[in-house]
C-alpha cells in the first residue's frame, strides 16, 4: 500500500541547533554531558557543534572546547556545522569528526538575501568556491540541501516546479565542479509543509532522481512535524534531521515562536512503535530529552519525553 | 491513492475537557467567554459542559450557570456531557443543548473497572438502562464508544481482533434495546496509537461496518495526536474530536503527564492545507485558543497558536 521503509536513519541536531538558539550562556561541560548523553542512545549521527562567528552566535564561542571534550563513540559519526573557509579549517584541526561537505540553495531568493544576503546567481559562484575549498582539504560533498523547499514567509507557497528547479540548478553546479551529492535535503525551514505536499515534492524529486537519497529537514513550527515525517515514510524516505526534545530553532525565519526540527524522540517512538527500525533505545532517548531540558532550564516541546514511552507498561502487562 | 475526505467534521471539547482538569476555580464568566468566542469560528459541534458530581469534578460544579450564560448561534450544535441519570435530568432541564444519547464502553476490563467499577458483564446492564432512560426522555442514541481501542496502560497492546469484538458487543446491545448508533467512536484513551495502527484498527471496523460513521478520539499524549488522525483521514475518516489549544486530559489515565485531546485548530491547519474543508476560520480559532491560555493561566500545547497561520504570509506575498 505504501513505501514505508524498514529502517530509518535520524541524524541528531540537537545540540548545534539548540545550544545555538538558546539566550544562555550554556556551560562547555553541559554541552559536553548532552553529547556523551546522546553517543549512548543509538544514535549514529549527533552533530556536536557550529563553528561560527562568536560575535554573531555566541552560543558556539566555546566549539572547540566542546569537541574537544566529549568522548567519541564506536560507531557514532560526529558532524559540525560551518559556513565558511575559516570555520571550516576549525573543523579539520579538530580531531574525531567525520568530514562531509555540504552545500546549499533555496528555492525563495528574497530569503536566501535576508539570509545571506547573496542572489542565486552569487550563491552560485559561493557554492563553486566551496566545492573547490573542500577538494583541496579532501572533503567529500555528499549532500545538497533545498531550503524552504515547501513555502516560505516572504514569497509564499512554492510551486513544486520551483523545487525541482532547485535541485536540478545545485545538482549542476556539483556536477561542473566533479562533486557526486549522494543525498538531497530538503527543508521546511518555515514550517509551510504539510503531508500532501510533502508527497508531492518527495514525488517530484524521486521521480527526477531515484538514484539519490532524500533527506527531510523539517521544523514543528505548526506542529505538522512528525506528521510530514510520516508523510515523507509514506513515499520511502528514510532519512531525517531532527533534535532531540525539540531543541532550537531557526532565528532567521522571520516571526517569534519558530519552533525547532521535529523532535527526536517523538519521531522514534511513531517508527518503533510502526515497527520501522531506528537502532535508537527510547529510553535512554528519553532521558537524554530530560537532561536537554534540564540543561536549558525551561520546557522544551518534545511530547514522549512528558508522555513517556509504553516500555513500562508493556512489561507490567506482558504475561 | 488514498480515501482523503473532501470535507472533515470537527467536535469541539476544549471547554468540556479543559476546565474539567484545570486546578482552577476559573471563573463562569470566563468559561461562558471561551464557548462564545468558538462558536464565532465556524466550528458547528460545541461540548460545552460536564454535568457531574460537583464533589468529584469541582471544575464543572457551575455546568448549570455555564449552559445558561452562553450566545447560542444558529448552525451550531451545543453539547454537555452527563454520566448518569442525575446529569441527563440537569441536561434536559437547560434549553438549547442538541441532546444525544451515548453508550461506551471499552477493550479493557481492567480499564473498566478502574474508571467505572464494573466489568464488561455489569457495563453491558448499565448500557441497556441507559438506552431504556434516553427513550425514556425522548433522547436519540446516536453514538457508541469504544474507549482503549489502541492500546491500555493496564492491558498493554489491543488486538485489533478485541476492538472489533468490543464493537459487536456495544452494538448488540444497542440493537437489542433498538437504539440506532450512527456513529462509531474508536478513542486512543492512553495514547497508544500510531498511525499504522489506527489504519489497521479503521480498516477493520469500517470493513465490517461499512454503514456506520466512524469518528477518531485521539489523545495527544505522546505526540503522535495530529499524524494518526491524518492516518484516519487516509483511511476515509471524516470526524474528529479535538480540543482547542490542546486544553484537557484524561484524569484516569494512571500516569502523569496525560496530554488532552489533539489540538483543534492544528488539525484545522493541517486539513485546511490539503485542501480539505473544515468550515472554520482558522484565525479566530487561534483567537479562541490563546483565549483558553489566557483562561487558564499557564501554556497550552497547542503549535499553531504559537507558530501562527500562514494567512498574513500569503497575503504579503499576494500578487
Amino acid at each position: 500500500m505504501t513505501d514505508l521503509p524498514k529502517r530509518v536513519d535520524i541524524q541528531e541536531e540537537g545540540p548545534r541547533e539548540g545550544f545555538q538558539i538558546e539566550p544562555g550562556p550554556i556551560p562547555t561541560e553541559r554541552k559536553i554531558e548532552l553529547i556523551d548523553a546522546l553517543s549512548e542512545t543509538g544514535l549514529k549521527k549527533i552533530q556536536v557543534a557550529s563553528y561560527v562567528n562568536p560575535k554573531k552566535v555566541p552560543g558556539w564561542a566555546d566549539a572547540d572546547e566542546v569537541v574537544k571534550g566529549f568522548r567519541r563513540h564506536d560507531g557514532v559519526a560526529y558532524h559540525a556545522l560551518w559556513l565558511n573557509e575559516k570555520g571550516l579549517m576549525r573543523a579539520l584541526d579538530a580531531e574525531g569528526l567525520e568530514m562531509i561537505g555540504s552545500i546549499s540553495t533555496t528555492t525563495s531568493e528574497s530569503f536566501m538575501i535576508r539570509n545571506t544576503n547573496r542572489g542565486f546567481e552569487e550563491n552560485r559562484q559561493v557554492q563553486r568556491n566551496q566545492i573547490r575549498i573542500y577538494k583541496q582539504h579532501g572533503v567529500p560533498v555528499r549532500r545538497a540541501s533545498i531550503m524552504t523547499a515547501f513555502g516560505c514567509n516572504f514569497e509564499g507557497d512554492i510551486p513544486v516546479e520551483r523545487v525541482v528547479w532547485a535541485v536540478d540548478d545545485i545538482l549542476g553546479v556539483a556536477r561542473e565542479e566533479g562533486a557526486d551529492v549522494e543525498v538531497l535535503s530538503l527543508a521546511d525551514t518555515m514550517g509551510w509543509a504539510n503531508p500532501e505536499s510533502v508527497k508531492r515534492v518527495v514525488g517530484a524529486v524521486r521521480e527526477r532522481w531515484p538514484e539519490k537519497r532524500i533527506c527531510l529537514h523539517l521544523h514543528d513550527t505548526r506542529g505538522l512535524g512528525v506528521v510530514n515525517a510520516y508523510a515523507g515514510m509514506e513515499m520511502g524516505v528514510d532519512l531525517f534531521d531532527s533534535s532531540v526534545a525539540g531543541l532550537g530553532g531557526c532565528p532567521f525565519a522571520g516571526h517569534k515562536g519558530a519552533a525547532g526540527n521535529v523532535c527526536t524522540e517523538d519521531l522514534v517512538f511513531m517508527c518503533e512503535e510502526m515497527g520501522i527500525e531506528t537502532g535508537i533505545d527510547l529510553d535512554r532517548l528519553i532521558e537524554a530529552a530530560r537532561l536537554a531540558e534540564d540543561i536549558v532550564g525551561h520546557p522544551l516541546p518534545g511530547s514522549v519525553m512528558k508522555g513517556g514511552s509504553l516500555t513500562k507498561h508493556r512489561q507490567k502487562t506482558a504475561h
